[in-house]
């Protein structure tokens, strides 16, 4: 059995966002895989704590000290210093995150949640695929 | 057909440690694609060379270069200076790999293994969520 | 329904390439999850934009500077100051990348593209396994 459906989530802003709740809902009770891929190459998916919102604010300023937009060597730059430091965390991070999945139960740990991880300063509205694959059957 | 299994690892220490065997065991012969989850977000996984040892040590030095645990920026350190380093290690790295089997037999090059990749200084058992989706006839 | 084929890539000079047009060329009409795994431990595949070249230009400036081979701390330089460099990249960006399809056509954004991350100085040729799993049935 294979599922798949677009989510269109509305604009966040610059930083890490837990997006759990969005991608789960309507999940259907297969057990098997389940693929959440961002369409985009300016941000990225990650599966991370779910609890304390510091831990989010630690990943937007550790990522941005790592991919500095202060590098003079960058010259994909015509939409601005966030233009291609996006692109380089999009890959560090990822365009897709996948997780087991149970009769539609998610089988990650208790802490575990999914980021949107939005690199832009002027953020857009970002479009996601989901695809679940698996056994209908109990 | 649809295939999917616990594995309690027990506890590794710091560092980077071949799993491979601990994985592998009771796959079955099906024709697809093999999912290695961790339920965790202070360790991952990741597929990399399986045979000098050095390689793993050299992994572990890099990562705690990159991402310094000096670094005074970080909120999210109540357990321990370990504590939001592991996380972004963990995103770093991913909480899952994924590689394609043929009949039960692995379809990777003869030098990759799978790593699990312990962040924490006090480290626990580490459970996993093996699911392989494919066909089972040859 | 599951499809699994190996591409023999040509040699390609350290850098990164896009190599959507090889990858695609033969999928199957089927509605569900591509997965393209590398096997390789010092060369990696990540998806990011398609269209500028200077994108990739500034992906290996960046990672030679994050991935520096003037690290002196590094054991495993046996076959050169690209060969353990060329491992912590390949974790870095990941041995595989995944996306959805629905009907042959790849689900992702107009500026979405598959890099081949060539690591090392003397480039060999790479060997990708594709694996689609899906419903054959429109």
């Amino acid at each position: 059995m294979v599922f798949q459906k677009q989510i269109q989530l509305p604009s966040y802003p610059r930083g890490f966002h837990l997006i759990t709740h969005e991608v789960l809902k309507e999940l259907p009770k297969l057990t098997g895989l389940v693929q959440v891929f961002i369409q985009h190459t300016s941000a990225s998916l990650t599966i991370n704590e779910n609890a304390d919102p510091t831990v989010r604010n630690d990943f937007e300023m550790f990522f941005n000290q790592m991919v500095s937009e202060e590098n003079p060597n960058f010259l994909h730059t015509d939409e601005g210093p966030d233009d291609m430091t996006s692109h380089i965390k999009s890959s560090l991070l990822g365009s897709s995150v996948s997780f087991p999945v149970r009769r539609g139960v998610p089988q990650w740990g208790i802490w575990q949640g999914i980021y949107l991880c939005e690199h832009r300063n002027a953020a857009r509205s970002r479009s996601l695929i989901v695809t679940a694959i698996g056994d209908a059957q109990p």
